[in-house]
């Protein structure tokens, strides 16, 4: 997987992976309208044991730059675009397709793609840096069985072991802030071709950092996905426990609701996503 | 309904409503230890048509005082007791039984008790000061039927109506400070003889104010509902749109995932409720 | 001090009092306007020892609905009114005349007018529901001596003292919700003749709860010192250390520092207010 | 400037710049302790005109994983190291060296080098990446001349222009999370040979990224300053104002206020700092 230059690379990708427009001009709910209720329905369907997994990582309130959140449709600019037009600043706050839009949206089918179990180490961590690659999600599916496909509507929860490994060794400078495992910019025309609804994973940025351009690259992938394909992303997730379940039991579908605190106008907010089994 | 002198009152309720020690010395969950697995299965399986409803009221984040929240078993003290032994301040935080525990504990069958539109005017209103006594929620129960029994470790939603006043008239004064209507101090018994789980309400405060004894007393029931039968509070919950669908299609129970964000030592934590039905 | 009915004292007041229009259609400071330039560098004129206080309760997050904090000029509504025109929700932030727009503008003289030590008990504390008039204010200014008195462009201070009572008593319940000593409705005169820039307290609502009108009466002062006088209130501030290094040193004047976090459209903010005597 | 082999480094930075046990092994204001009441008198005598500068970026709350900040004792790890001893997880919180120990200890002076202006372009920016030595530090002394001399004590403000940058571009992906100028590790010895009581930028990590190690560092420089210099670390802090009105008065130093907010346990902390000149 070798990645041309960073602004031609991210010139296919607006022309390819190109969501706006799709819902109609107002619409601030992005890939989320491929949740419906008959999706919603199937999902709570799903839990048998009625096992609660919280996935969120503890908060301490004012305490440090991070938490367990969801990036909204106003996170993750490319310039001059956004989901819902114009170009603003992060911190300025979002007043058309803020958080508070996408309150009761992300309850649904969620599933496990637990990388760093099928092509990590014994210890199911991928390296800092360790780039996923399209093949990587599909070895996943395909190691994991039958309860894994993917399918429209899903909540996608890539599960790459850095927070395992972090815990473990108490190894926290530079978890929130510094290189990481994640999806590579060549992701992208999976996210976009299965029509996922949203997805999360355990590290701060989701995108693997350094990114894999020879340029500085400011998050390239949250550049496409959030204001072109209009994908909400999830960072800081705790899928240790629920990543321990699922390999126990061989099931990696579940009832996920993942309700966001309706900030109005936030760009994104903290959640304690909820997996029931 | 009367009640006598304060201190007698609460002697008494200290007496007859304690579940302090039900679940050994070093227990953090209160009554949320009536929830279970089975109890878990059963609720996601009242799910039918897939809709999913917010039960949060905006939040503007630094905006306020108040948001739409659980109170934690650290949050209403009665002067030496708190659940977990030892008094402390508001201001303090909890080391013990701070709402990181309770982070996957809220997931449940939900039942919604429409008093407002029960025994309140044609709109479905009560008035401030309105107290709601244990009639009155049997009342609600006859009213609406078999799905809204009250079990032990269902979580119960009390709408007084109160919310729908005041968005209706624009009158916000006083609404997340002042005077409402909400649960007497009588339903003590109740609340502790049907084993319930949690209870929440869209008021500011969950118990009627004023509180209806003669002295002045600061959230009487709190004092004896969280020290002595570890019983989460939830207030400020927006219950409007889940009430008229209840009222339309005459089901009154569902799946709750009301789970709070884990703050360290936290007394009390803003939530995103989810009903799905 | 006799209050008359609520409508016909909220009817006077509202003419009596207005500052609404004396900066302009388009103001957004209040009575902040008041401060200028020399105002701040007389006020920083005042520190000769060096020691600096931080006038802030402990904060813990997530976890309460309450910390030390500023009510901006979008919190506090008298129906229709509010201080930039049109109602609004208490919960729909602000997006004319949100905090962000004071955040370098509570700077300035700072004077404790130290009412529970003037007329309070011998510990220097107000009961709870003990109405603050203008006399007291009066009383406390006069018995404290020179560098008390009030000028144009202050912030003051006002400690009842019931804050270092519920902490000397341990006895929290109801100190973020319950009865309280504080300001009279009638001091509003003086609050608007003295033409000071801002006010805040040791309780959790500035004013006296009950109200003392006969009728039930949310927040009455509020009504008017938000949206008509454009007074921004401080609330839940911990005057006791630097109300005893004042009796120490007879010197009841200061520069004070309190810088809101600037929420954009925030109706109210946390804030750790310093004063450097 | 020529960084070795970043372990090796560590190793001498960690022996060369140690104020751990300086004062006390129970200290909790690390370089804090250098500011006392004779140097915050001092710095109140430098307001002039009294006019009074907000250093804040917006808050927009829940909205976005950053804002103007502190960074205590607790943030910064060096593996098995802490201020206070101890290692720790970033979202842990911090029980020892929780940032309320610091609630009125940042009054004083408050100096700025606008390293920008300097050594940068005509615009008065740095390139992302770009590293600032000790040699830039000094050249901005000598070039704003004796306002600027830093002291024991001071609280030292460096503009690198990046946020001015990204303001006038509206180019914000990255700001949050990329490439930035800032100070070198090699600036170690500086701040700690200064004795300077705290140090903030306009960046999102004070140190520049990339690290200019061979090997792959997080925030190698926080690593040693906070856990082994004991220096706080601000971040996120709008200079552009306050760099424009010294550059048209020479007068680079003032007051500073910029009092944390004291979320108990907390490791960093929003803050709106006020500069007054």
């Amino acid at each position: 997987m070798t990645l041309g230059p960073l602004e031609e690379e991210l010139a296919k990708a607006r022309a390819a992976y190109r969501n706006r427009g799709r819902w109609g001009e107002a619409d601030v709910l992005g890939t989320l309208n491929f949740i419906d209720d008959a999706i919603r329905a199937h999902a709570a369907g799903l839990v048998r044991r009625g096992r609660s997994f919280s996935l969120a990582q503890g908060f301490d309130g004012l305490g440090d730059r991070t938490s367990t959140r969801w990036d909204g449709l106003g996170r993750g600019h490319d310039n001059k675009y956004a989901w819902h037009g114009g170009s603003r600043a992060v911190t300025d706050g979002d007043s058309v397709t803020g958080i508070e839009h996408l309150r009761d949206a992300f309850t649904g089918r969620g599933v496990l793609l637990d990388v760093g179990r099928a092509v990590g180490d014994a210890r199911g961590e991928l390296p800092d840096g360790y780039p996923i690659s399209e093949e990587h999600l599909r070895d996943a599916v395909e190691a994991q069985g039958a309860t894994s496909s993917v399918r429209r509507g899903d909540i996608v929860l890539v599960r790459t072991g850095q927070l395992g490994r972090v815990r473990r060794l108490g190894a926290w400078e530079g978890y929130a802030s510094g290189d990481a495992p994640g999806l590579s910019f060549a992701t992208l025309g999976w996210l976009h071709r299965t029509e996922i609804a949203a997805v999360a994973t355990d590290t701060w940025g989701l995108e693997v950092r350094p990114s894999g351009f020879a340029e500085p690259a400011a998050e390239p992938l949250h550049r496409i996905a959030v204001p072109h394909l209009g994908l909400p992303l999830g960072e800081l997730w705790d899928l240790e426990a629920l990543a321990e379940d699922c390999a126990a039991d061989g099931v990696y579908e579940f009832l996920l609701v993942a309700a966001p605190l309706p900030g109005t106008g936030a760009v994104g907010t903290p959640v304690n996503p909820i997996a029931v089994k």
